[in-house]
């Protein structure tokens, strides 16, 4: 055991501190990732002290000059990084004093380690949500693009995996695009949320410096500064949040993969993957894997774990800052990274598909997928929609024992269930008339497929714009 | 085995339901909370059928009147809920088809249960959300007047549970004022995601009648038709949302009720419950225990868990319904439940606390709570802060060994630290001395404390009336 | 408000509880479920007492009779439950006081709720844990019935979802039958850590009359006391571990649940379900959906949830008891029940549903699924086996391109790319010879499958015994 | 585009595989952690192809020396890692493969990744538990002796944070000892799920090669071969279950966490913890965190979090596996490191924390704790327990008023209460009285916790032994 604490806030401490606890405690193994907004914080934080008057002039360019660099030793990976020193923080200034002496020692005025971590996340994470927004922008340009193309592509819509009616491949991409635009929504409400700046809370009272708050947050370009400093260092809202937006988005990818991978497979024969998007097997030649889709909905776990992580942590937490806080991070810079790069490689792939038209439309004429259709054919001739319902079911169980699509009965078969049947009845019955039919509002037909197109591009340049 | 299905949807099936199944299968035992908002959904679906003319003005009129009787025969209890009838949904239509006939077998025409119940949940949870903004407002007003009257009251700062700075009661409120209030902003939002009409999407394509969405969009209050029919069904989205507002809602809560029972404890002391609110032991007789803000806190365990099924069941669904769905209501009914009842009991509570200020004072003269004011002292006569918080942290140890406060050491102890010290550090080593400098924006001063309390009442304004 | 506390804990308190906190508080809407458990453990308890003379037999047979009559006036729905009164515990013993006086007062010596709760709860989930283990075992000799059955039928086995290699159904029940078998065995060691005796912890420090707890547990058929008292009143590892095991299963029966969902599919057309498992469409005549298995998959959600439930609820108490706690019960009960009903629904579905043995066998015939036979094939001829995974590699290529299968190549197609290629290869490429070459031990083999379901069969006599 | 795959499995691809996709499915950056065991594998079913005539013993011996190579490779960092090949499998084979050639190509004969990666994973977490039990055995040696040595410390014991009974500290370590015990009984339980071999189960329908599985799990010391080929490869049940055993206890180790942080604030003042696992503030010198025990508790959040990835992750997967599956390894590492690094940081802390005897005992005569003594007291004299509870409530009542502890009160005011009451009952109303009257089994008393203490060391010896 050391006799001494030789820690830059030792001063009370009788005995160093343990090595084993040293690597516990440590966070700079995980938080340096944040040394460039930590620069820039000490940065803006140093020339507010100027402008009060805490710094001179002077010392002030001094310590702009030597974070220059810290950061270009950071930067070639020339910097000392020392495990001792805990966490981003203590690594910087250390060194700051180390390059200029007792100015180093004078930045850490009016400013505490718990405003600072707090206002270097939210600046990295602002960023952050601003290169996801643009990938998750690309993804929509994808989707609406092969909406568009394949507008008029006949395809079975299911409920409970269960042929359901016809609809178009068009309209079911338009879908896809909906709950992304959703999660864009949330994404730039939760930026709101993190765009507001802790600096000059201290460790959690304010300070007995007269600190511009408002020039630092202007400053570093947040909306303002957060209203009371005991919250600013305990909150952890913004990163919840973030979380709680990812774990969405994730319930939508993991749901577009499983689609991906069903349509992808022998049975559905839907769409066809890239080879260059797959993996092969270690033992089975023939073998091409949906690994790309696959790991996507594989990732939704640790996504939602990570939400999960965050609450549980915050959970029961009396105020202000405890050191289980400092276990926020890894949760937050995995959701970052795999939201990132689930992103883009799903609309990577998904702008490569191929899409098999025939296929598609055969499977559009198994499971009488044409029944609704036919009970709406007979409430025109004034059948009551549940008596309709119940004629209808009758024909399916019919056409179901005989093993025939009910487009392949014959007229006088149809006949036997209602007298109000009439050749015209076919129309209603093939794929293409059913969704040329469906043409209400957000429904599935080639038209309305082709307005929702028009509004959807609409409504990402509005986004884009607001 | 029964020989037939007698279901509405019976025709094409050559068995009964087995009546395990039904049960299992059964949503009535639940879903049934939904009637108001089904009958007013089906009274202006019904309406807008009338409107394009698929039912003409008396049928309509007789459709109002019998679901008139249903709601009246439903309130009184004499509503004949039947299990075998599966949902809410189809009770209400069988009962409509008793009561009038062919009339009540025309109302299903151009919709479907997977639309219907879509649109009973957002209205639904439109009008919880509502409920339950006004008692966060509640909850806030209490705060606020708390702070108010608080305001220099003076106790210690923790941080790791350990005395950091003196604070004020005020501001510590405050603190819990922002926490409210950020949850109000998420609710709000979330509002905006749950007030859409889902309406017309039937199935999942569409209608092949010329369904007039917007018409019933607008009466039901809603700000738009959802814009794609499929995700219409599929989407539950603002379910997840409101559970993940809940969650972050009962983190904040969680972190008061944990303070609470702190604060209630003899070994903190610094309040007093009414005995109104505690209940005692069966053995122990002198046991009062905090058991509002103890069963709170442990009501945060369910509001995670439901936020987490709601995510786990979404996970992998291929498009659009499927029957798994089913299982987002018992999580959303008792995260409404919940949430509504916390937040009222919390709020009754919090205005009925007792505070014992001599504790606090006492309390905040513990621990050295004004090293931090020391250290600024040194560093205002021009020592570099980190050699002040080393030099500070010296005459804590000093003071430790000898068992005294800082403001109980003699100045020329502190002197034999630094020559720098007068006979004016003793205005900064109290705690009066110690709260009124932390002047900055957000801090603890009780000047501060005081401009956020009218900024804290400003926004309540301003939100109510945005 | 009133203006003393008619509670039986009220001595101390100087005013009534607030009417909405009662309510608030309360557990007996949920508890009342532990009445049998209840009235067992008092008249246990009571008979101890008369043991150690603190009750003497007069009293004590007293007490057994009014026993009787509140398990009578409870089972017969006139017992007159009160709110008010909190708990089941509570409610019981203040009848017993009206019904046999000062005797009912006694009944409470040396134990509290807390140790008597616990009691109650470990005497229920022994009792559930016992019948759910009875409704996995008939889980389980559906499946391996099945397993016999289909011990020849041959099927493609997936990987990625695509077809990997030629199985046989038989083995592919038998992996849902360890599945299970774990399951059971995690069951069996949960009920150990159920099967302990709390009562006598009293409170949390044991008691000062000499209880005798070694009687009470031996009368309760626990296998013991609780070994600390502190411990055993803050316990609730035992139903964390129930949830635990619930939670494994639902991973198990989600899986089930989704291979069933997508062979009942129309692209699988593997299995179909009996028509009185399945239910309709509202608007659909056609539909007929597997809900069974949907809901099942569904349900996992809730299980899960429940499992975080209590692990977030038990985070950070300090000990002993906490009014959270409470908190434990409806996790609890709704994991029992849903677990209870979805092993029984599922078993009764699976015992009937139809294989299309034609079906799985024409997709055993896509994808290649004997390629990995032809590359051992080549092995066998002392070709490397990543040479051999490359050359058929390359075959499969040739045969997508072509339109073919493997075994419909010419041999001289086949001699181009390995001249080691005989005539003999196309038994190999037979799904017949595929599977009745997989002949190792756990392997998918017609044989295999008969000596794993004739194991099975044992281990399940071995486990009942056990 | 890379025109061919070069990849070990390509020979049916007709193109490379992405950049960007290769590095987002490559799993070698976290399974390199595998090696030891990936080595260990390949050469015990090397030793198995030469058994049954696969391979010649010459060749075996040059693969087992390549193996050593390549172990040596890794050891000393100059191994080639390439995230092309995907695994840390694909790796060692193609090292195998420019090492000794064609030898190198044989080694994957009967063998998939999917059953190899299964095994690897096994053998690692085999390692890891029986390392983490011993630090568990450890840390119940530290609280034992911490029973033992405090036997007679009297403290009082809580529960909703409210003075309740007094107890000995010994008897609140033997509490936490309990819980330890109980976690390592599950880890012995999982061992037994780990513990069995899936080698041999190849892609997931075992082989046409005359694999002797037996003889590989015997030589890598597992118990048995996986039973079912198909769900060897797709059980990840032992790592779900190792997971939820280490939920479990962080659930013990947050809460063990949460006192002594609570005791050492300066509210409780209970103990005292090292300079040395504590570290300080950056700005305010008087600070010394409970660092260690914050971060225990902050942990559990992560570990909780793992659990719910995994089984979010195998929700609804279709057999046998699919690519998912891969996001098993990061949760399960990080828990294993977690749960070490905790186990081992908290036995070392709780072996150095000071025990304030003065203050625990002041704290205990607080508070009423001997009310309930008060109450047996009277029911030693024949009151019904329910009203000596009511009449001690009262009395209760009435020295708070007076702002005096029960044992300060004259034995005149407490006969105003009951007559019943005489000059002995001040033996009864003391802490030592107390806790030494509560001598039942598992009690508080100083004898019991000797026994407990002489039975807990006598448990861990059995369990060694088992």
């Amino acid at each position: 055991m050391k006799e001494k604490s030789s820690k830059p806030w030792g001063g009370r401490f009788l005995e160093a501190t343990d090595e084993f606890v040293e690597q516990f405690n440590a966070s700079v193994g995980f938080d340096k990732r944040l040394y460039r907004q930590d620069i820039l914080v000490s940065r803006v934080h140093a020339r507010m002290l100027a402008r009060i008057g805490i710094l001179d002039d002077q010392d002030c360019d001094r310590l702009m000059q030597a974070l220059d660099t810290v950061a270009a030793e950071i930067e070639t990976g020339s910097f000392p990084w020392d495990c001792a020193l805990e966490d981003v923080h203590m690594n910087i200034e250390s060194r700051l004093v180390e390059l200029v002496g007792d100015v180093g020692k004078r930045l850490h005025t009016g400013r505490s380690r718990n405003d600072q971590v707090a206002t270097d996340i939210r600046l990295y994470l602002r960023e952050a949500i601003d290169g996801i927004d643009l990938q998750l922008e690309t993804l929509q340009q994808v989707i609406v693009t092969l909406a568009e193309q394949e507008s008029g592509t006949i395809m079975p819509g299911f409920t409970h995996l269960q042929v359901a009616q016809v609809v178009t491949f068009g309209h079911h991409m338009l879908a896809w695009f909906e709950m992304i635009h959703r999660d864009r929504v949330r994404l730039a409400q939760c930026r709101k949320s993190v765009n507001i700046s802790p600096l000059g809370a201290a460790a959690l009272a304010g300070s007995s410096f007269a600190l511009d708050r408002e020039f630092v947050a202007t400053e570093l370009q947040f909306a303002a500064p957060c209203a009371n400093s005991l919250d600013a260092v305990s909150d952890r809202d913004f990163a919840i949040e973030f979380c709680a937006f990812s774990a969405i988005l994730f319930a939508h990818l993991s749901r577009m993969a499983e689609e991906l991978v069903l349509w992808a497979s022998a049975q559905f024969g839907f769409i066809e993957l890239p080879d260059r998007f797959c993996t092969g097997s270690s033992i089975m030649p023939q073998k091409k894997n949906p690994d790309v889709p696959e790991l996507v909905r594989g990732k939704s776990a640790r996504v939602y774990a990570n939400l999960f992580a965050l609450l549980v942590l915050m959970k029961s937490q009396p105020l202000a800052y405890n050191k289980d806080n400092q276990e926020d991070k890894e949760p937050l810079f995995d959701t970052v990274d795999t939201v990132h790069d689930c992103v883009v490689v799903f609309a990577n792939l998904l702008s490569h598909i191929r899409i098999d038209r025939a296929q598609l439309l055969a499977a559009a004429q198994q499971g009488h997928a044409t029944a609704t259709d036919l009970a709406d054919y007979l409430v025109q001739k004034n059948v009551p929609f549940r008596d309709a319902h119940e004629m209808v079911g009758k024909i399916v169980q019919h056409a179901i024992v005989r093993n025939r699509r009910l487009d392949q009965l014959e007229l006088q078969e149809l006949q036997a269930f209602s007298s109000l049947i009439e050749t015209d009845v076919f129309k209603v019955l093939s794929p293409e008339g059913s969704v040329r039919s469906k043409n209400t509002y957000g429904g599935t037909s080639p038209e309305q497929v082709g307005l929702q197109v028009r509004r959807a591009r609409q409504r990402m340049r509005e986004f884009r714009e607001s």
